[in-house]
C-alpha cells in the first residue's frame, strides 16, 4: 500500500494577545437580546473554568486567513526541506475566507489556495490549488483528501493548511464569542519513499451528521437585536454540540483504530480539536472507556489555554508546537502512533491514525 | 483499472428570465466611474455580439445556492436511480455561498454541502458533505476528486453539484454584470461494476495559474465610487481572461487526450465552461489546429445564448441538458468520447476525457 507521510509542519500564532480581562468591559446578552444578570467576572470566570481559556490571539489587522495561512505554509515547506515548485497540490481549509478587519464580507475569490501559491511564488501550474470547507476538521479531512490523492496516483507532494481569523466573524455581544480566535497551521504530505519504512497514514474515519445536526454550527444575528438583520456571525448551540461531540467523537476515533490494526496501548498521543478543555477531556475519558482503559498520562497535549480555538488551526498547529518542543513535557518519538481527531460545524468528525 | 462513471445528471434551471433589454436602463460605468459615452442599446449589441448571450436567468429571492444545488442533486439522483443513503460523498462547487437576496454577506457556514445533505434527508453519517472552491472549473474539478475517490478506494458512490448565483454578487454598473447568471447542475460518479464496460473517466488535466494570474478575477469595489469601499462585487480583467484562456485552455485538452490514448478523431463533443461564445469558439479552434484538424460539426453544444454563465453550473446543466435530449441537434450516445473542460478563477483550468 502507498503510504503518505508527514514531512513537515509549521503555524503561525497571531500576534495580538486578548486576555479574559479584556472581555471584563464586554455588554453581554442573552440570546433574547435581554442583559445577562451575572458580573462579567463572574461570567469570565465560569467560561474559564468549562473551556480552559485563559487567552486567545488575534490577527493583525493587516493580516487576513490567507495571510497568516500562507506565513504557516512557508514554514512547513521549510522544515520539509521540499522545493515548493515540487507540490501537486495545496489545499486550504477555511470556513469564512478572508474577512478584512472591520468589514463583514467574506472574500473566497479567488480561493485562498490561489493566494498562498501566488504569495509563495510557486510557477508550476501543475501545482492544483483549492480550498474545502469543512467546519474545524478541514485541515485533517484536507490531509485525507491529500492521501487520497497520493493513493490514487494524482500527487506525490501536497501542501495542507488550515487558517481562521475568527475575531473577524464573532458577535461581541455573545459570550460564546470569548471562545474564538485566529490561526493557522499547515503540514507537508508526501508519497512515502524507502527510507519512511512504516511511517504514514494507516486509517481514518470521517463523518457527516446533518439530520439533526446541520445547523448546530451557524451564521445568525447578533443578540443585540438593534443590529441590522442582514449581518451575521458565527453562531452555536453549544449545549447540543457538547452532546454531540461527546456521544460521536470517541466512536469515530475507535473506527478509525479499528481499521489501523494497532492496539489501543500503542496509541501514544491524541491531538484534538481545541474548541472547549472540559468536552476534549470528556471525549478522551469516553474514547478510553471503549476499552476500559484508564486515560494515560499526557496523552492529550493542549495549546487552548493560551490560543483559544482557531477552528481548522487547532490540529496543524498544536501538532506543530509538539514536534518542536514547544509545549512543555509532550513529545512524538519516532514510530509512535498519534491520532488527529477534530469535530465541528457540519457537523463534521474525522480521525486520522498515524505511525510516525 | 477502477474506472468512474457517471450514472445520472440533474439540472435547475432558474425561474426568473432577465433578457437583454432589462439592461437598457442601467447606468454602465468605465472602471475609474466615469459615464460610458455609447447608449446602452450599442453597448448591449456589441455585448451580445461578443459572448452570444441573449438573456440569462436568475433564481427567486427565496432561494439560495444551496436551494438550486439540491433541486439538481434530487434530479440527478432520481436519474441515477441510486438510494441517496448510499453515497459516500457530496461534493458541492460554489464560489460565494449562500446570499442571501438583497444582502451582502457569504454565508458558508454550515457548507453548502451540508444543507444539502440536510434537504435531501440523508441519514448516514458515513456520508460526507464538503464544498470546494476552485472558481467556475469547480464542479468538474469535483468529478475529478470523486474520481480519486473511487480509485484510492474511500468511495462508491459519490454527488458532485455546482451551484451559484452571480445575480447575488455582481455590480449592475459594470458591463460584465450581463454576463453573469444562476444555476445549478449535478451528476452522480459511480464505482463501475461489470456492466459499465469501457464507460467512464479515461484521463483528466488540472491546473492552477497564479504568477500573473492570481487576480484576473477578483472580489472588488463597485463603478460606482459613490458605493461603501467596504462592499465587494465579482470583478473580472476579461480581456486578460480571454487571453490567458486560448492561449492555456486547448493545451490542457490536449494533455487530457494524450494521458486517455484517445486519438482526436474519435472526440464526439466538447462541454465547455460557458463563459462567452467568441472565446469558446476561439478555444475550439486552437485545440483542433493543435492537430491540424477542422473543427467537427457539432462538437460544442451550447447553452449560453439562453442562459448565460452560471460558473459552476454552466457543465453540468450543459451536460444535462445534451442527455436528456434539450438541446436541438445535440445528442451523446454510449460508447462516445466526450470532453469536459472550464476556465474560471484561480485562474484554474481543467479537462476530463470521458467514454460514454
Amino acid at each position: 500500500m502507498v503510504k503518505s507521510v508527514i514531512t513537515g509542519t509549521g503555524s503561525y500564532i497571531p500576534s495580538i494577545k486578548k486576555e479574559n480581562d479584556k472581555f471584563l468591559t464586554h455588554r453581554f446578552l442573552n440570546a433574547d437580546g435581554t442583559e445577562i444578570q451575572n458580573p462579567n467576572d463572574i461570567i469570565i470566570d465560569k467560561f474559564k473554568s468549562i473551556t480552559g481559556i485563559e487567552e486567545r490571539r488575534y490577527a493583525d489587522t493587516k493580516l487576513n486567513a490567507s495571510d497568516i495561512g500562507y506565513l504557516a505554509a512557508q514554514k512547513a515547506i521549510e522544515d520539509a526541506g521540499i522545493d515548493p515548485e515540487e507540490l501537486d497540490y495545496i489545499i486550504l481549509a477555511h470556513n469564512f475566507g478572508d474577512v478584512k478587519s472591520a468589514a463583514i464580507q467574506s472574500d473566497i475569490l479567488p480561493s485562498l489556495a490561489t493566494r498562498v501559491k501566488y504569495r509563495l511564488g510557486i510557477e508550476n501550474p501543475n501545482c492544483v490549488a483549492y480550498d474545502i470547507l469543512f467546519g474545524c476538521p478541514g485541515w485533517v479531512e484536507g490531509v485525507i483528501q491529500a492521501q487520497a490523492f497520493i493513493k490514487s496516483g494524482i500527487a506525490e507532494k501536497v501542501l495542507v493548511i488550515g487558517a481562521e481569523t475568527l475575531s473577524r466573524v464573532l458577535d461581541k455581544h455573545d459570550r460564546d464569542s470569548m471562545i474564538y480566535s485566529d490561526g493557522a497551521g499547515a503540514c507537508i504530505v508526501e508519497k512515502a519513499n524507502g527510507d519512511s519504512e512504516d511511517s504514514g497514514i494507516l486509517s481514518h474515519a470521517t463523518q457527516t451528521f446533518t439530520k439533526d445536526e446541520a445547523y448546530y454550527l451557524f451564521f445568525g444575528n447578533s443578540y443585540d437585536k438593534n443590529e441590522h438583520p442582514d449581518v451575521r456571525y458565527i453562531k452555536m448551540h453549544g449545549r447540543k454540540i457538547y452532546e454531540f461531540a461527546l456521544n460521536n467523537v470517541p466512536n469515530a476515533m475507535k473506527t478509525a483504530l479499528e481499521r489501523s490494526g494497532i492496539d489501543i496501548d500503542e496509541v501514544k498521543k491524541v491531538f484534538i480539536h481545541q474548541a472547549n478543555e472540559k468536552m476534549d477531556e470528556a471525549i478522551i475519558k469516553r474514547f478510553f472507556r471503549l476499552y476500559k482503559k484508564p486515560i494515560p498520562e499526557g496523552i492529550m497535549p493542549m495549546s487552548i489555554h493560551k490560543l483559544g480555538n482557531s477552528s481548522v488551526a487547532t490540529v496543524p498547529t498544536l501538532l506543530d508546537l509538539v514536534l518542536k518542543g514547544n509545549i512543555k513535557d509532550q513529545e512524538v518519538k519516532k514510530g509512535d502512533i498519534i491520532i488527529l481527531a477534530s469535530v465541528g460545524a457540519g457537523m463534521n468528525i474525522n480521525a486520522v491514525v498515524y505511525r510516525y
